[in-house]
């Protein structure tokens, strides 16, 4: 922390007093949001979006002033790096990313190609200079994010969602050498790239490990946690941000996640909230943990969750609210911004 | 426990010293086993062969024989008590189970039929009693089994696997009254089902919840856990057979689920077993817990993982070997089987 920061998210992220809870929502600019609508019909695929940094950064400020959240977040893709590496990525309709030359063998691994982020993804900084400007005066910071390198390796592997991840696995049980040649290439080009987010202006870093709840602690600890300290390391070295290390179905790995680093970690809806920063230790910020699903319910019902997640936060410093996974498609913007809401007028007793 | 067992299985269940670790595997028949694709070939649908007796005991007995494990468990499906409740269920080729007509309203579920079980269900009681037959002087139990009522409630709603179980989540949040109508029409049909299984034959049963991982504890209280208890607690009162109560990314559940009952607590592979079961207590037997993925691994590999799991367990009576989920199509067969040699040989320094 260079200077104490003023705004909400920030001083929350390195627990310190705020005046009231701060809030945003993982996926809060996207599909279920008119306004997103309006601009992704213009557009031929979601890419050619955050290819334009005009559009990525209107997108990006959408739900600042729709919602009232207390953080923008860059609009963007975990899977980004991957064409440059030499990936064939596309997004087709109702089936969401495909990779049409996964990742299976050493050969395939050995002919990824580095990644010079400035040239390969400079749409991505231009977006968040521009955003910055738009924030100027606001006191509203700006997350810049990457995938974690496991999420983005089983991608690569598997060409797409995948149920049992067996592809993955069998290439890390199987081609141990591969596996860790893959993550040895992948690790250099994330620090590079949110490295760079940060020299664009990013105010706060959040890696995805969307998927390594897959594993068990075991074989995070031989697979993936030397890369992600890596990762973090040189980050929280390099960088004067906070940074949000964030899993999903990942209870079972939450002392390995936070020991590979971050200033925040992210709770999924599955673990208490109290018990999961119990589980982790006071001396971490969390953020965290409504059930994506929730928003569906009707007002009473959805108030009663927020406020059981209030509650169990206690009032200690350090806690950003959010929910335990992205926004839904066909969610009601109007719950998302009540949430802001009761986080906003919650007080403690 | 009305005498004291001689399987290594049941003396498990009742955690009595055994001398070797049991060890069986869920969906221990199934498509990766060539016999059983000869079977398959031979008839129309799954639903066809489960509805045939001699089938059913067939398909049962061949992994006792080909793998040489501890217990068999009936070749059936936890879907088979919702169509006799007037559900229209179809098996879809690459897609799985598919419920033309899911619970959608409080008037979906006021629709829904009791069941009478000796009458829609008999040919599961009628294969129980044929793989009792054949099992005859080998000390071999046989284990039936259903589906939890939140897991066939889920089913019944979504109408099909989910990602997020979205469907189920807004009747429970939005329709809280729809949602217990729901459960307290399964419970008694689980409850007759499962101890006509045991009347038939059946020397153990499992409770499968296994979508029950999408629900935080706070839900589970709520919604599911006065259910679970009432059929386990039914079961240990008016069954002499122990009871299996499995859930899949569940650790944050773990607890509740033991209150809710059961003999054996079954584990998935997220959490090491000595974690799970030291967070479970001892008071409990546990099942589990390799990876179903490690089956496709080199042999010393999957040997190092077969091998960190009995080490946790610790030569503790109360062991019993499994997978942390279902064997997976395409798992090779002689892995399947030296994962049994593995664990009989398994030798305590």
């Amino acid at each position: 922390m260079p200077t104490e920061p003023t705004s909400r998210f920030l001083r929350a992220c390195y627990r310190l007093k705020t005046d009231t809870t701060p809030v945003w929502f993982m996926r809060q600019a996207g599909r279920y949001m008119p306004e997103y609508q309006a601009i992704r019909s213009q557009h031929k695929s979601i890419l050619e979006m955050i290819a334009r940094p005009q559009v990525a950064a209107e997108i990006t400020l959408q739900p600042v002033d729709i919602l009232g959240v207390d953080a923008a977040i860059l609009f963007a893709d975990i899977l980004l790096p991957l064409p440059p590496m030499g990936l064939k990525l596309e997004f087709v309709a109702g089936r969401g990313p495909v990779i049409h030359n996964p990742v299976r063998s050493p050969d395939d691994v050995a002919a990824l190609r580095p990644v010079d982020v400035a040239a390969d993804l400079g749409h991505v900084f231009e977006a968040i200079r521009l955003v910055r400007a738009e924030l100027d005066g606001r006191d509203i910071p700006l997350i810049g994010f990457a995938g974690a390198p496991f999420t983005l390796a089983a991608y690569m592997i598997e060409g797409g969602p995948s149920r049992n991840f067996l592809e993955t696995k069998k290439l890390m049980y199987g081609q141990p050498e591969a596996w860790h040649a893959l993550m040895q290439k992948l690790t250099p080009v994330l620090i590079d790239y949110l490295l760079a987010q940060v020299d664009a202006g990013a105010q706060a870093l959040q890696l995805f490990d969307s998927w390594v709840g897959v594993l068990n602690p075991q074989d995070y600890r031989r697979f993936v946690q030397p890369y992600v300290r890596q990762i973090l390391h040189t980050l929280m070295a390099q960088a004067e941000v906070p940074i949000i290390h964030f899993g999903v179905g990942a209870t079972t790995l939450l002392r390995e996640m936070k020991a590979a680093g971050g200033h925040v970690m992210g709770l999924d809806w599955r673990v208490p909230l109290d018990e999961g920063w119990a589980l982790l230790g006071h001396e971490v910020a969390v953020q965290g943990n409504l059930d994506p699903t929730a928003l569906f319910a009707p007002l009473p019902e959805l108030e009663r969750q927020v406020r059981d997640v209030l509650t169990r936060a206690a009032g200690r410093p350090g806690h950003i609210f959010n929910l335990g996974h992205g926004i839904l498609q066909h969610t009601p913007v109007e719950n998302v911004r009540a949430v802001v809401d009761m986080v906003h007028e919650f007080i403690w007793k």
